[in-house]
Order: structure tokens, then C-alpha cells, then sequence
């Protein structure tokens, strides 16, 4: 490709996908953790390293962006969508990152429960980034955008379910505080799911 | 009006109206909740409905955001409002699902206190939208945000002398743990009625 | 100078450098209150009138903003960058407020370096915001928001060691609250000195 008026476009869409798989990693090394709770200083430090691999995407995105003129999407939509991923992954890490330091021993079902709803809604955030290329069809990314949406509901329902327990059940206040925490941040990051889910809908709106 | 260029204009100040009205009725039904705690479930579930049906207006605002070539007012002015007043529901929302979840059993003054000043605050906020359509007098909008203001502060300093007491006279850490967060989401939601008030005192500004 | 076309435009860096010195006093007092826990409501009074000195500025930038048709930089990065730094001296405060209002008899060792950590922090953003009037030599500016981003690590850091501690040792679970929440304060105020070193280092880029 000798000539190329706009060498950089698509850059960004390479941004996009790369940071939307980390965050699924990411996802992965949280639920891995509640599933091996002796083993959450090994996850621990490799989530962080997948939370400073997704910083250094966002950077360059960041930077890419102040040096681009033509941009694929509003400059406004690109610095959104790479922010709000970025808020998706810090928020993994810090729950997965707090299981390691409140030095929790066991883990909950309700934990376990969580860790799969937000696994599925990281797959969904990836298919529906992925998509933004092609926005003639946006049929998968909003399939994908209303998935995310369920999937949100399906976490806060059962964040509800552990708090009502929790509060009910616990004799041990500091272990309630642990529980409390992880599950806020847990459903959390669904919920920072759900906020990349509304901005892609937004940009697939603006495209139509 | 047989002739309309702009036949959308003014639905973006329907939306608005239409939103304020939730806000206020969320925080009529958690004060109703707070002085009949035995009832937490019946206004919970309640508010929670009331919380979807402001989801609904916001969501009915970006669509329409994305579709409407010229605005009343520019769209990012819009996209914010609509945003902040969608956080001071949901966090009414949060605060009140909570004192049903933490199986809260016995109410307090403070937190009376705190929801009779959030429900003056977003009266103060439905006046203060509503004035908008009538920028040309802005007297009333900037009042009602000039009490909103005055609000939070109250709200602030019911805070502080519920914190204080709640950390000088607590002997069960899990009933401190409960009214901690209900507290903080009772004064955050009058902070985010300051929120809107700022959104709106700047549309204000901006069309002076 | 009897001619000026744009006689306002300098006023934004007089705003920036006048917040950039409360965030830094209001460091330094929060610094000054852990080394002297006994003096804990003076020094929160103390505080409150430097974050309300710093709500001034941000409302008179804003509010400038509105009225000035030629800005220096771009509007929403004014807007942005006043809002950030607001953010920081309202962190600060807050964690202040909450030392007092928690009645905390002792400070920790994991306190007094967090808030060295803050007061460095707040340094370098007023250095950083300074230097942003002459954008053509933006060497200090970049070397700045570099250590503040060095520096956030750094708090990092030290909250992982306090909070593995905390939940370690702590046999009060009251205490273990104060302090949770305290240490959260602490290093989330140098967090937000990292935003307002992130749009910083936006405008460099922007207009480099």
C-alpha cells in the first residue's frame, strides 16, 4: 500500500480489540483466583501485570489520538470507549487484588457466581468492539450490547442475593467487610461492562 | 403548528421534566421507607421500578440524542444532564436497596434528616429543569440551583454529626457497617442534585 | 498594554496555579493533622475553608469559561483540568474530615508516609500546571506528570502494605474500618493528582 491518506484509522479498531482482550483475560485470572483461593498471590501478580498491559494500550491509544487529524469515529467516542475499558479492567484488578491482601481463605458461591457473569460479560464487551469495524452490520454489536445489559442484571441480582446473606449470616464482622468489598467490586466491574456496552450502542447510533 | 423544521426540539425538555419527576418520586418512596422500616421490602421493590422507568427516559434521550440533527441546546449540554440525573436516581436507588438488603431494622433522626433534605433537593432539581425551556428569565433556575446548593451543605452537615455519633456510640461493628454506607448514600445523593445544579447553572451561563 | 484583543485569556493559568497552591496547602494540612492526631478538629476546620477556597476558584474558572469567547486552550480541556484538580482537594478534604469525625486517637506509620507520598504528589501537579503557560518548552511539565504518575505507584504501593497489615493484625473491627476507609482517602487523593497529570499530558500533546 504505496499511498495512504489515512495511514493510521485503523489503528484504533487494533486498540480496541487488543485492550477488549486483556479484559477478558483479565476476567479469567479473577474467576481462576475465587476458584483457587490459596493461589491468589500467583493471580494476584499476574492480574496486575494484564491491568499495566491494558494502561499501556490506553496510553497509546491516548497518544495516538492527539496525533491523528482523521479519525475512523469523533475523537470524543475513541477517548470514551478506550477510558471506560480501561475503568472495566482497574476495577478487576482491584477486586482481585483485594481477595490477595484481605487474605481471604475460602471462597462464597455468590464470588464464584459473580466471577462467571462478569467472564461472559468481558466475552460480549470483546464481541461487540470487534464488531465496530464493520458498522454497516451492527446486528452482532447490538445483540452483544443487549447481552451485556442482561448480564448486568443477572450480576446485581446476584450481589443482592450475597449482601442479603452476608448481612443475615455473618457473626464475623471483619470477614463480612472482606465479603462486602469483593462483591461491590465484582458486580462492579459488570456494571463498568455495561457503562463500554452504552457508549459502543452510541456509536453504532451515530453511524447508522 | 401545521409546519415544524425542528419537530423535536423541545422533547429533549419533555425528557428532562419526565426524569425530574422519577428523581423526586424515588426520593419521596425512600423517606416513606426510611420512617416505615418494617415496610423496606414493599418500597424497595418500588423504587427500583421507579429507578427503570428514569433508566427508561435516558435511555429514550440518547436515542433521540443520535437521531436529531439540531438541538435546543448543544448535545454534549443534553448528554450530561441526563447523565447526572440518571446518577442522583440511581443512587437513591442504591441507598434504598440497601436498607432492605442490610435488614435494617430500626431507623434513625439522622437518616430522617437526611431524606427530608434529599427530597427538597430534587424538588429544587424538577424546578430547576423545568425552568429551562424558558431561558430567556432565568431567575427561577438559578435560585432553585442556589438552594440546591444550600441543600447539600445541609445535607453534609447532617452527615458529619451522623458519622461522628455513629463512631462515638457503636458497640455492634456490623450495625456501624450498615448505617456507614446508608449515610453515604443518602448525602451522595443530595451531592449529586449539586451535580445537576452545576450542569444547569453552566446551560444557564452559556445562553445568557 | 492599552490594546488587547484577548484580555482574558491568561486568566485560566491564574486560576490553575491558585487551585494548584490550595491543593498543595490542603496536603500539607492533612499531613500536619496525622502527625498530630490530638489537634484533629483544628486542623479539619482549617482544611474545609481551603477546599471551599478551592470551590471558589473552580466555580470562577467555570464561570469565566462561559463568558470568554477566545480561550488559551481548548474549552473542554480548561473545564477538564479545573474539575480534576477540584477532585483532588476534594479527596483531600474528605479524608481529613474523616480522621477527625472518626475520632481516631493514633495515627499509623502507613498514614504518615501516605500523606508524605500526597504532599510530593501535589508538588509536582503544581509545577506540572504552572509550567502549562509555556507550552513551547514542555520538558518540565512532562517530567513532572512523570514522577506524579512514579509517585501514585508509590501510594500504591504503601496502601497494599497497609491494608495486608490492617486485615492481618487488627482485632478491632471498628478500628479496622477507620483506617480502611482512611488509607483509601489517602491514596485515592494521589490517584487523582494521576488524572490531572493524565489530561496535563494531553494538552502537551495537543498542542506540541
Amino acid at each position: 500500500m504505496p499511498f495512504s491518506i489515512l495511514p493510521k484509522e485503523y489503528g484504533f479498531f487494533d486498540f480496541f480489540d487488543q485492550h477488549a482482550v486483556k479484559c477478558l483475560e483479565g476476567a479469567k485470572l479473577l474467576q481462576d483466583m475465587i476458584g483457587n483461593i490459596a493461589e491468589a498471590e500467583f493471580f494476584a501478580k499476574r492480574l496486575k501485570d494484564v491491568e499495566h498491559e491494558g494502561d499501556e494500550i490506553t496510553h497509546r491509544t491516548v497518544e495516538t489520538l492527539h496525533k491523528t487529524f482523521i479519525t475512523p469515529l469523533d475523537r470524543e467516542e475513541i477517548h470514551q470507549l478506550i477510558s471506560r475499558m480501561d475503568d472495566v479492567l482497574d476495577l478487576i484488578d482491584a477486586g482481585g487484588q483485594r481477595v490477595f491482601l484481605y487474605g481471604i481463605k475460602e471462597t462464597t458461591a455468590e464470588a464464584k457466581e459473580l466471577a462467571e457473569v462478569l467472564v461472559k460479560a468481558t466475552h460480549q464487551v470483546k464481541i461487540a468492539v470487534t464488531g465496530l469495524r464493520t458498522l454497516k452490520d451492527p446486528t452482532n454489536v447490538l445483540t452483544a450490547c443487549v447481552e451485556i445489559n442482561r448480564l448486568e442484571n443477572e450480576a446485581d441480582s446476584v450481589l443482592r442475593r450475597a449482601m442479603a446473606r452476608l448481612f443475615r449470616e455473618s457473626t464475623d464482622p471483619i470477614e463480612l467487610i472482606r465479603w462486602k468489598d469483593v462483591y461491590e467490586f465484582l458486580e462492579g466491574s459488570s456494571d463498568r461492562c455495561e457503562d463500554v456496552a452504552n457508549i459502543v450502542e452510541g456509536i453504532v447510533l451515530e453511524h447508522a
